[in-house]
Order: C-alpha cells, then sequence, then structure tokens
C-alpha cells in the first residue's frame, strides 16, 4: 500500500531529523562546557547512524516509486523526502564538523565566553526542527516563516565574525583558535540554510510550486 | 517517449555542469587577474542561468516520473539527475561565495601570489568534469577514480590554511583577507565534495549499489 509506505517514509525522516538536530546541540554543548567525551559521541556514535538512515531512507523512496509509480501529490512527497533526506545527512556532516573544532578548541584556553554562537546555533536549529514541522502538518506558513527567519542567521554570523576579527587583530595568539569560531558560525549558518532548504521543498510539496531563488538571500556577505 | 525525454534531460544536466564549472574557473581566474568585471558577471549573469535550470531540470524529472513511471536502471538515472541537479546548483553557490570574496579581495592590496588556490580550483574543477563524464558515459571507473582524488583537494586547502595563518599571526593586517581566502579554499572543497557526491551516485546508478560512507574521507579537518 503506498500510504503505508509514504508514512514510514516520513515517519523514517523525522527520526532522522530528530537525530540531526541532537547532534547540532550536543556539539555546541560540547563546546561550551568543553566536553570533549560528548564532542566524541556526536562524530563516533551520532553520525554512523545517520549515514546508515540515509542510505535505507533513500532506497525506501526508490522502492516506493519503483513499486507504485505515484502520482500527483504523492509524487511530490516522495521525491521531497529524497531531497530533504540529502540535506538532513549534510546536517549532520556540519555537527561533524562543529564537534571535531570543539574537540580542538577544548584543548585551548577559551578566546572569549561564548554567547553569540550557541544563540546562533538555537536559531538554527529552531529553523530545522520548524521546517520539519511545516513537513509533517503541511503546513506552508510554517515553511515561509522558517524562509523569512535565515537573515537574523545570517546577520548573527556577521557579528560574531566581526568581533573575532578583532581579537584576532589584538591578539594574534588567538588566530587558529578565532578561526575555528569563525568557521563554526558558518557550519551553523549552513544548517539555516539547508533548513530554508527543507521548507521551500515544502512549500512546493504542498502547493506544487516553488519558491526558490525568489529572493531570501542565501549566499554568503562578504566579511566587511 | 521517456528514452527521448531521458536523453533530453541528461543533455540539460550536462549543460548546467559546463555553465557551474565555467563559473569556478572565471571566479578563481577574477581573483588572480584582479579582474572585478568578470567576478560581478559570475554573480550577476551566470548564477540566474544556473538557478533557472534547476528549476527547470526538477520539473522535468518530476513529470518524467509522472507521465513515463520508469523503471530499474531508468528509475535510478532519474532520480540521480534529481541529486545531481542539486549538487550542481550547489557548486554554482560557492561559485558566487568565491566571486564575491574576489571582489572584496580586489579593493585590498594582495597578501600573497597566489598559486595553490588557482591549483586547487583546477584540482576541483577536474573532479566535477570527470564525475560528470562518468555520469555521461556510465563509467563507475572514472567515478571511483573522482573519489580517490578527494584527499589531494583537502590536503591543499589543509596547506593553504595553514601558510595563511602564519601571514596572518606575523601581520595582523592582512587577517581580514587571509580569512577570505582560507574561506575560498573551503569552497573549492566542498565543490571537490560536491563532485564526490555526484561521482558516489554515478557508481549507485549503473551498479545498483552505493559506495556512499564507505570510508573516503569526507569531513572537515581541523586546523592543526
Amino acid at each position: 500500500m503506498l500510504e503505508v509506505k509514504v508514512s514510514q517514509l516520513k515517519e523514517k525522516l523525522l527520526f532522522m531529523g530528530s537525530i540531526v538536530e541532537r547532534m547540532i546541540g550536543e556539539s555546541i554543548r560540547a563546546l561550551v562546557e568543553r566536553d570533549e567525551d560528548l564532542a566524541r559521541s556526536v562524530v563516533e556514535k551520532q553520525e554512523p547512524k545517520v549515514n546508515k538512515l540515509e542510505i535505507e531512507i533513500d532506497e525506501m523512496c526508490i522502492n516506493a516509486l519503483a513499486l507504485y509509480q505515484p502520482k500527483a501529490s504523492d509524487l511530490r512527497t516522495v521525491t521531497m523526502v529524497m531531497k530533504i533526506n540529502n540535506d538532513l545527512e549534510r546536517v549532520g556532516d556540519h555537527a561533524v564538523n562543529i564537534a571535531e573544532r570543539a574537540i580542538f578548541l577544548i584543548s585551548k584556553p577559551p578566546v572569549k565566553p561564548l554567547i553569540d554562537i550557541p544563540r546562533m546555533a538555537q536559531e538554527s536549529a529552531g529553523m530545522l526542527r520548524d521546517s520539519l514541522n511545516s513537513f509533517t502538518n503541511r503546513d506552508p506558513k510554517l515553511a515561509v516563516d522558517v524562509c523569512s527567519r535565515d537573515d537574523t542567521v545570517d546577520n548573527l554570523r556577521d557579528q560574531i565574525t566581526r568581533e573575532l576579527i578583532t581579537y584576532m587583530i589584538s591578539d594574534p595568539s588567538t588566530i587558529e583558535r578565532g578561526l575555528n569560531l569563525i568557521l563554526i558560525a558558518r557550519d551553523l549558518e549552513r544548517v539555516a540554510d539547508l533548513a530554508t532548504n527543507i521548507a521551500e521543498d515544502v512549500v512546493f510539496m504542498v502547493r506544487g510550486e516553488t519558491i526558490k531563488h525568489m529572493g531570501h538571500p542565501g549566499t554568503d556577505y562578504l566579511l566587511r
């Protein structure tokens, strides 16, 4: 039965979403609380799960297409699950990047108290959660709202980058650590971008029309 | 006819591939030759084309699935075109990032002669080209070769990052420019990662089995 298959697919995708969202939270918590074990568990325990789920979901989608030849709305749902699956796997990769950078940073003295990075992580993870909620509830309004929040995250990234550059200039011994923190902010920005992609896909899935490339800026700003 | 449709799809995808490959080359040339007009043309003229193609290809894929209900090999091809389409659009985004950073860097004195970044760009663009060749010729051997070249690009990125950090430490006035160059190296690394994704998808398309997450390291290394 196609209906059962589609609902299994969605369930599995949401399970994967909950894992990668937790990975983002834990990698940042590891950084802030200087908890190396937690950072290692993101890399060693969580990521393999995500990789496995990605392959399973992909196979389920291809099987659903082959066996049931879904049309219209179900077809859009299955193809969107494939895309969201891909996006969630990348969120997992960014969490791993953050955890690996955290392991490095924990081995050195702190550059500064971390306030904005956890805030940015909360924003990005919130966008991810809401993009998945908009998927579950087929809620294009929430999806559009997610897209509109991308600017906040971009602004936080710019602010974090500027502040860290100031630290790096005034004390060059912080350059390598500052760079790692800047790169963490970029990982979080990418998570927000991927949440935006998912939200755009949800709008397409529900309405059958795309809002991609229609003016919420996705490209990186310069560091000015 | 499904056959005609699939061959149109492939043709369009390769056209998009040729545009994004050129965008990478031009954004790097703009950086090296300090050619602001060229950088602007990547952002203003090339990227809109890629965005348009992405949407068109996605629609063609969904239509092909809806109308022809392809099976087995054709089904894998169509779903892989959707994935590769997504990856190519992201390559275009990275070219735009590079072009925007080039516009910033052109407005300042050069930090150092650029040797490794153009080399890295050549490697990444070469991987992209070969991943698309492996797609056109259904050549899993070439695809596996592409995956194996990812390490070279990662090593170049580490080398570039280390060298720039040395510059930044010895002369803090270069920090902002150095950071932009490091971020360009990361954009190029992501292009190589996306080429690797495409190559993995080609192996799956041809052989029906995945080589994803099987040990060519995709995660970022720490900056040590």
